[in-house]
């Protein structure tokens, strides 16, 4: 692999304005921030005449429909891309299906994540960023294009993601600012909101009736389970995307010091995710149990009966609540 | 009643300079924009070495504790008020308890909610506000006094309080731009958010459990249904605070167009909140059952049993999914 070389926004502009086939990639399991971000570019770039085509190896879900409604994957333009754009991708892995494809060939990402793994020929990294959709909003800036909604609805998106809709520990005073920008611009942020945050398929309605009926509390109310189990998946039909969250339904709770979600992966194979609070070692937890992780958010993986995989969990936080 | 002048911010800061000894007054079932507006201003005047009593006929919240982490309502200044301020008020029952006492001697009001019933002497109102805290942003600095960051959180709260942290359609540029500044002062806006909507009480998880087991879809899952009963609330020990917001429930489900949440209020008497999409007019379907309300909001109560009176709704509002 050759090295990696930093980019400013302005090199990168430079780097953009000089191709005129480009081929943007968005990441595996497409978020807000990869899809948002991803069109933002697209539809930016077109508007300087360029021939622009983006790629996601999971495809683009119904559900961020507003920020492409009259895309079509298929009628794209079909050509050799001259530069090949990751966004908000850390790692090549994270191309998934077209990892083989194009990973090797990546001549610039545009990325956040503090993780990014360099990949690229050349690199446009702001970890100070919350989204990379920030990045996007000034880079179209250097790029000489005036903002328009269809480009502020993908980095509101992209940023409303990425902050948990100005939730997260992320969240600066600029990314209210670019909020406000974004308004200004006329994105119809209320409808974002609704359609990200407010509703629910009748499938993850469905599936959190069922979860939320196996929440059990242990150790005076300080630990508390859920189970996904495959029945509850299969039978509500719940997609993927639709577990997402999920896991945040116990860790809610007042009191809870500590939160599982055993999520099973074969009849007797359960991936049980653990998040606690600052005063226990979640790593420590699940090293116990051979798997591993940070400080606050582990996981590990359990062989047999619910029962079985719930008392290990249990006697391997038992101390910390002592 | 005496006729109600209207002020401007000026002339609000200036009413409050000439006076010493204030009272303000939240409103009953007290929210973060009540609280948070009125414990603002009481920093600020205070900054200003008045004399300043806080009152709430519902009392102080634990749950708004950080808003006033040292405040003990019983240590408070005792005195005759010269000025008597109604903060975030619309009217003079929302006084609670302190209707009587004190409804006919506001001196001023200050409010953003349209339905303000011009009751007090003097109004600063500003429809265009999110929230209350918004004003009071302006006043304090009216008033010549620094914004600190006791009086940041409480503002802060107000705004996120009223906008849903930032997804309801009242969200402006003004209120990003306003909670920019609440960071840039150095308000822990992401402790805010996860104690105002990460976490939930033990009574109200399980109140949303029992609740959940009630959903239920008729006409095509065109229209959801809940029923919060007075067993369940008994049972999970749920306050009137913790019912608030469970109605979103089935309103949050892809494809549902309306949503009744039943309140159990008697034995057979339920209260039926409606809640439509913008096809239905809820205040139609809920005045064939002697209720009324607004287009998309709307309210009926119904004797009978459960049965009966899902029944009923099911009537008056099966025309509208033919």
């Amino acid at each position: 692999m050759t090295s990696c070389h930093d980019l400013t926004i302005s090199d990168t502009a430079q780097l953009l304005k000089s191709s005129d086939r480009i081929l943007l990639l968005s990441h595996q399991k497409p978020d807000g921030d990869t899809l948002g971000s991803g069109f933002a570019l697209l539809y930016a770039l077109r508007s300087l005449g360029k021939t622009v085509r983006i790629e996601c190896s999971d495809g683009f879900p119904e559900r961020y429909r507003f920020i492409y409604p009259e895309f079509d994957p298929e009628t794209q333009p079909d050509f050799t891309p001259e530069l090949i754009v990751a966004v908000d991708i850390a790692d090549t892995q994270l191309l998934g299906g077209n990892t083989v494809k194009w990973g090797e060939q990546i001549n610039l990402c545009i990325d956040h994540h503090p993780s990014n793994s360099r990949y690229a020929q050349n690199l446009l990294l702001d970890t100070r960023a919350a989204a990379t959709a920030m990045i996007i909003e000034q880079l179209i800036a250097a790029l000489g294009v005036s903002l328009t909604v269809e480009m502020g609805v993908g980095i509101y998106t992209g940023l409303a993601t990425d902050t948990g809709c100005f939730r997260y520990s992320n969240v600066t005073s600029e990314c209210h600012l670019l909020a406000a920008r974004m308004i200004e611009t006329g994105v119809d942020v209320f409808l974002i909101n609704k359609l990200m945050f407010e509703t629910k398929s009748i499938a993850r309605m469905e599936l959190e009736r069922m979860v939320m009926k196996t929440l059990q509390y242990h150790f005076d109310k300080q630990f508390a389970t859920i189970v996904i189990s495959m029945d509850a998946v299969k039978f509500t039909g719940a997609t993927e995307d639709e577990l997402e969250g999920i896991a945040s339904i116990p860790r809610q709770i007042e009191g809870v010091e500590a939160a599982a979600t055993f999520y099973q992966k074969g009849e007797t194979t359960w991936r049980i995710s653990l998040r606690t609070c600052e005063r226990i070692n979640a790593s420590d937890i699940c090293a116990k149990l051979g798997g591993g992780g940070h400080q606050r958010a582990a996981g590990c993986t359990v062989e047999g009966s619910l029962e079985t995989a719930l008392a290990r969990i249990l006697d391997a936080t038992r101390e910390k609540f002592l």
